[in-house]
């Protein structure tokens, strides 16, 4: 009877690891992005919701921050530093006024996600690979394929002002 | 070495079921909502983005739009009306300025979410128990407790303005 044991035990892991699989999305790419050499992460729309922020000036864009897993255990924990295979992403879209709810309240009122833009950014845990830019690889993909070195290398320096938050700018919104 | 079978089976897929638990998030409320009696449903902070917005005037908030599996995949389907057991989630937090990004552009650049704001909403739909208002039954939680009737009896009146997109404002940011 030992081979039945073996063989449901089996089946039931192999089902639970289907079930566990979360939905393709998003375009898959070959080529890891410059510099980190980080691929397109795999259905990371299904991701669960870290923040959301409004972007003005030139970027003007509204957009959300998604966590895998790991990231978003941690930032509920609230412990620094994020452990390595924490990966966040940044989602933006166009900065749409919503012409419904304008008809609604009698005057403009909402602003709302429109179609992509600003590309879709990532930052991958992984302590001693990316131990020269603070524990951080920095990946922004657009249209699904990677963003050029100039545009990479643009992004530690800028999350250094967050050093103290782990190069990390968003706060879980609870 | 039957029972063997039956205890790896009970032990694995209790584990199983387990593991595919949301992380409880939100008070649980014994009460129901006025007019429509809905509980605040479990765990609807782990449920997947739908869209974003940005509020202006009195709400001046920054709000999520997440849905249950049934409402993901209907709005992804683009399909209507959404079918029965359809949840769609609106939180909001404070609309505020983030001091760190603008050190690092020089000026007031990033509006992000700060803390919850304008309660929690939802639109669950049963087609045959809420007819009489287009199928939608409508709840605000403030602190984990349901708004009072009055508040309640405006969700209907402002919806009918998307009638067309059976009574929700949001669409999908892909």
């Amino acid at each position: 009877m030992k081979w039945i044991t073996i063989l449901v035990l089996f089946v039931v892991i192999a089902l639970s690891a289907l079930a566990a699989l979360p939905f393709a999305s998003g375009h898959a790419d070959d080529g890891g992005s410059p510099i980190f050499g980080i691929k397109l992460p795999a259905g990371y729309r299904d991701w669960r919701l870290i923040s959301i922020a409004h972007e003005e000036g030139t970027l003007n864009d509204i957009r959300a921050i998604l966590g895998n897993d790991i990231a978003v255990k941690s930032t509920r924990d609230g412990k620094l530093p994020y452990p390595d295979g924490t990966v966040i992403a940044r989602l933006a879209w166009s900065y749409d006024p919503l012409a419904e709810s304008a008809q609604a309240f009698g005057h403009l009122q909402s602003y709302v996600a429109g179609t992509p833009k600003n590309g879709v950014q990532f930052m991958v845990r992984d302590a001693k690979k990316y131990a020269s830019t603070g524990g951080w690889g920095f990946a922004e993909f657009d249209d699904g394929k990677p963003a050029n070195e100039a545009m990479q290398s643009t992004c530690f320096p800028c999350h250094q002002i967050v050093k103290a938050r782990d190069y990390v700018f968003n706060r879980y919104a609870p």
